[in-house]
């Protein structure tokens, strides 16, 4: 019996969103009691329900609303966790606008209680994955305003960011990379 | 010039539901940089959206879900926060069928993580306002499975629970009462 030839094994898999493998990832960490975060429902605006008589309400007209806030947030060893995910198909860096200004005004707001905030982003053309910390991407948002870069090179975030290997169980371990930035 | 007669002022505004009174609270604390708290966003199954050319997605039919964790959550002082408002008519006792047993679930699990988890509760008959510690909450749960009352004496909650009295800004200092419970 020999090995297989391929060294490194990557458990990504290409059909699936970073948030689908979020949510599995926190559905493990939920089961063993490790953590409780959970992906906020997508904000809706309703315009028009339908109450028919005999069965549930109907809601016949809404669009879709910018969140103000990130999109996963929960409890993890007593502290308050905060994230959102983010997919880029750029090879060489994460283009800024991929957040929305109160995304990151949010991440800020957090910070000065405590909150322990970052994003998590994937490079999908090699299925890449890593934790920059809030304070690393306000660093670059203040300075895009200033005129300074529209994105971060990835070579950027191999050095200031936290790589989040696929493994098993559960998919995406972020909460290992959260131990190395919790002080 | 003389000071009203009416001893006690009441700030609460019987047109607001608790809900809206909690919105504005977290506004105010927000503004204040002393906590950040949001209401998530309703929990909705979408079945069919319109994309029209030159205008938003629209949805056209879609459907809501039960909540599968508590309404709102934060940040304050480090610390996670957890809780769920509920409103009841009822004068002399708070109905645990104001509950659904995922919410009391979810608040088991982040106990185990150590979150603060809540109640806030409101009579609005007499527009009283109380803090109800998720431990309490649950013990009342648990004994009712075993054919316990089902529902809380508001007695009960006047003495175990934390009151909530309205003021002008924030309006539901309830903050306040989470301080009293955080040893
Ligand atoms: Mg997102
Ligand atoms: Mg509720």
């Amino acid at each position: 019996f020999e090995r297989p030839h391929n060294d490194t094994i990557n458990f990504s898999n290409r059909g699936m969103t970073l948030e689908a493998e979020l949510n599995e990832s926190n559905k493990y960490y939920l089961n063993k009691e490790i953590a409780v975060i959970h992906k906020k429902p997508t904000p809706i605006q309703i315009v028009s329900v339908d109450y028919p008589k005999r069965s549930a309400a109907r809601i016949k007209e809404a669009y879709f609303r910018k969140a103000s806030t990130t999109d996963y947030n929960g409890v993890y060893k007593g502290r308050y966790i905060d994230f959102d995910a983010k997919e880029t198909k750029n090879k060489t860096s994460f283009p800024l606008k991929n957040f929305h200004k109160h995304q990151v005004e949010h991440m800020r707001e957090c910070l000065k209680q405590q909150g322990i905030c970052f994003a998590i982003i994937k490079f999908v053309n090699d299925q890449s994955v890593f934790l920059l910390k809030a304070t690393d991407l306000i660093d670059y948002w203040d300075q895009q305003q200033i005129g300074g870069r529209k994105s971060i090179p990835r070579k950027t975030i191999e050095k200031i960011g936290v790589a989040v290997p696929y493994q098993i169980n559960p998919l995406l371990p972020y909460l290992r990379a959260v131990d190395s930035i919790i002080e």
